[in-house]
């Protein structure tokens, strides 16, 4: 099999054509002041289901529709997956089987209902693979896994070829790690448009795996991540380390404390809604990180589903008002 | 005189150009499923300053550069014009005293001293117009108003022009109305463009004055605003006035009650900060206005200068949560 590549997110691009939103590109002068670069952000907040995952979750979907007996999609997500593939099978005209551990969202878990799909709570304790593995074989699901597949890697790819497209001449661009598979359909289309690009991984020290998969060149286990970031507590997959070792040009750890006063100064600054997820990608602009000075540096805001009582109560700890 | 028009805005667009930000056109498929019509939000959160304010400002403190002697700019402001007049004067190299009447808005008062204004708190129960006409006599100043001036709106209606730019075939639009300087301007680059376009002002319940004042043809004063829509307290002036009579094809008239759901969908479902005032011309497309439907709506969400607390506290209060 061909390795993944331009080709394949190329394909993906003209799946999620008319059906994916075109996210906008923001500027801030007061953060190209901070930062010493000229910067550029890419808003997923603005994505459908206000996150990237919708792109990934629709593309690997939308192979499901040409296969002879259509099954239903199941997939194991309490986050932004779980809408992601809750939406795209909606507009797909395929069933959808969430499988969600509990503690549940109760504004996710609402807004996955809402797309039309079943949703299984799973009580904590109990095993959610077995769980996930009895509803495949008992509907003859197909699962959709979060990151670890090449169909979710080169639809969440698009992103980064949209940012090209809308500024052709970063010198680098910033991305959150979690599973790795943003960054790392991120790292195909930047290095397949712009070999020269430098791309960067931010990691929360609170759960910084990949940064010791990939200089260990094995999946380090996330074992007891901590971290506010919940979309970056997993661990890499087969597929994302290969990809991050050959790509990456470095990582941004993240301090915890610097995760809430980015969050704080988007809201206040950009009026924009981050997810800690994005605020992590963020953070190392504000320090500001002396080799991104000068730079044209793009960061990918992941997304913006963040409730509004957490949003705040979030928010408001950081200086205890 | 001739009568204010396209080619004062157009002039005026020259002017902001490569200094205002040409704000986002965004648009959200569950608004136009709730609303019945194709709606398209010019987002002037996203403007400097963090509202439209700044266009009228930056365009009429420009013509104060250029006259021999540089008189100082001294506005009556205690949210965004005040910010705008002095994020406008430190660009132009320019003096800006700001009269503010208490209780001033700790934020909104950092920001206009940061911009390097000078900021004078006027106590209540002091007459702010005599403090104000005090200051232009010591220091030979220029007044610069919030609205009732042609400057200000004719940079009020670059964002009409722009908004037309990006999407031409508008039916309607829809915008809040305070002083009428936004409106005004938008009236004029609408209507000089699109004659056909239907422009309709958007009003608080508690704040009416615009209404009465139409519909009597006369400046029916403000005295007792209720609404938290603090933007849209300020009675109509004599150059807003007969540009609203002439262009305005009616009143959506906003219950109280319908301005805190439509800031928190905003924020939900866009993942957008915006003011009451911007709400206000929201909350008609999620009633939904039958006549509306089936149309291509613009509506200007004229700003997202709401700080954490206030903003939590508004929203939050909606269900007591």
């Amino acid at each position: 099999m061909p390795p993944l590549g331009l080709a394949e997110i190329r394909r993906a691009a003209d799946t999620l054509m008319g059906v994916a939103n075109r996210t906008p590109v923001q500027t801030s002068r007061t953060l190209d002041q901070i930062s010493g670069a000229r910067v550029f952000l890419k808003c997923e907040s603005f994505q459908r289901v206000g996150a990237f995952k919708f792109r990934g979750a629709y593309n690997a979907l939308s192979s499901l529709r040409s296969s002879i007996t259509v099954q239903p999609a199941i997939a194991l997500s309490s986050g932004n997956h779980a809408q992601g593939v809750a939406l795209s099978a909606s507009l797909l005209g395929l069933r959808a089987h969430i499988v969600m551990p509990e503690p549940v969202n109760p504004l996710k878990y609402q807004a996955t209902l809402g797309y039309g799909a079943t949703v299984h709570v799973v009580p904590a304790g109990e095993n959610v693979e077995e769980v996930m593995k009895g509803l495949v074989d008992e509907l003859n699901g197909i699962e959709i896994p979060a990151f670890n597949d090449e169909r979710i890697i080169s639809g969440q790819g698009t992103a980064m070829l949209e940012f090209l497209d809308s500024v052709p001449d970063l010198d680098a661009v910033l991305g959150p790690v979690g599973g790795g598979g943003l960054l790392s359909g991120t790292c195909l289309a930047g290095h397949g448009l712009v070999p020269a690009i430098k791309i960067y991984a931010c990691e929360p020290r609170g759960a910084l795996d990949a940064f010791y998969s990939v200089r260990e060149n094995r999946i380090v286990p996330m074992t007891h991540p901590r971290t506010i970031a919940e979309g970056l507590r997993t661990s890499l997959g087969t597929l994302t380390l290969p990809i991050l070792r050959d790509h990456l040009e470095d990582f941004f750890i993240v301090e915890e404390e610097e995760i809430i006063p980015a969050m704080r100064f988007a809201f206040e600054r950009f009026k924009l809604i981050i997810e800690p997820a994005s605020a992590v990608a963020l953070a190392p602009l504000l320090r500001p990180e002396p080799v991104l000075a000068g730079k044209r540096v793009g960061v990918i805001l992941s997304g913006g589903n963040v409730d509004l009582s957490a949003f705040f109560n979030t928010l408001s700890g950081s200086d205890g008002c």
